[in-house]
């Protein structure tokens, strides 16, 4: 049954400005909530720089290894936007200055008296066979080819891609979550956790100690695809948690 | 000269809560911004899940790629803490009781009241052969072997452990950046920082378009190791810019 495998998927950021921590990124948990909601298993993310061959490795391997990968940066105007550059070189396909992308890029840019120069029809360059992305922010649009989605990296644009990718998706049966706050510290509440997740081998559970201000506590989080299981293991939990 | 090749080092994350998106990670900007004060090159970072496979692969992978390796996560006391195992699986040693860590533990508890239980003493399973890494926050210890520093995922004890863990580092020659607002779209300066980048290979140039409330403008970011060489490039950008 499709229900028995999850859909699983692969994110990549690229940029140099992520890696030497001059931009701080906001891309991977929107990525990362956004497939828990819709029920895809986000189970690896790489971030690399602007260099083509880390780019056509992470590519490859990520776009081998899960069924979908999602990617963020690199394809503004500039010398350093190589990404599309990248991902044809990964493919072995050509990238070509698209008709479809300059159509877009030439209404918007006349609708504005936006001269459309050479860095801007860079970015109409979409590598064969690939389908676009709507980018209802600033046109520019982003494409899917292969299992591989290609977006932007600022936040804004990104986050607006995503939901012109997420209507291509399969709908799959999402993780639910309940949260148990164990008032107690991580060490404390371990032993009792290890029995439940003994006992309940569909449910994930994780532990997630945090300082509240006065002391370490714990937040106990626990995560199935089968929501009666999910009850079973949290009422398990809650009674174990009591006993203590 | 050692000045020409540049210290390099890579990041690991590990914790299905950062790749569900329950939790947004803060240490990867900490840890960037920390390697590029001390100039070390954080060239790829990766997040992986609680999985024993896959920490393994990522830790074998990383660390024989770049000089440092980085990870965060995976070192609490409870079952789906297994960075200690992973790190100990992928160099082939021995994962051991550590004498140090247990008097470490035994004294910070029995100060503060708290049972030295059987969760808690797997805080100091350390692998053999690994240095201690001091956590002033709530004890339990990281560790360093061969080239990998392994500490926790809460950012406050993260970020204590790396005060540790920078006094064992080279000092290299920093990097130094210099930013210039374009005051325009990335697609009208294009073609002139690629130009100054042409003539100055040394000085890597980025572009970073974002939002500033009213409309889509660019930061310009340049770096290098070479103070004389960012000066020079800095000043034609800004002379290209005002020619436009």
């Amino acid at each position: 049954m499709s229900d028995e495998r999850p859909t699983t998927a692969a994110m990549l950021v690229i940029g140099d400005e992520i890696l030497s921590g001059r931009t701080k990124d906001r891309n991977i948990g929107f990525v990362a909530d956004t497939l828990t909601d819709i029920g895809i298993d986000l189970e690896e993310v790489r971030i690399v720089a602007d260099r083509m061959a880390a780019i056509v490795e992470a590519v490859r391997a990520l776009s081998g290894r899960y069924d979908y990968v999602f990617t963020s940066g690199g394809i503004g105007p500039t010398h350093d936007d190589i990404t599309a550059d990248a991902i044809a070189e990964a493919f072995g396909v050509p990238l070509r200055y698209d008709p479809r992308a300059t159509a877009i890029l030439q209404a918007y840019y006349e609708g504005r008296g936006i001269e459309m120069n050479e860095a801007r029809r860079r970015m109409t360059r979409i590598p064969e066979g690939a389908d676009l992305i709507a980018n209802p922010v600033s046109a520019a649009p982003g494409f899917a080819i292969r299992n591989v989605f290609v977006m932007a990296g600022v936040p804004a644009i990104m986050q607006a891609m995503m939901d012109d990718v997420v209507k291509r998706l399969p709908a799959a049966r999402p993780l639910v979550s309940e949260t148990i706050e164990a008032g107690r510290g991580e060490g404390d509440v371990a032993a009792a956790l290890t029995g439940i997740q003994e006992r309940f081998p569909d449910v994930r559970m994780g532990s997630y100690p945090y300082h509240d201000g006065t002391r370490f506590t714990t937040r106990l989080v626990l995560r199935s695809r089968d929501v009666a299981a999910l009850a079973a293991a949290a009422a398990a939990l809650r009674a174990a948690l009591a006993a203590l």
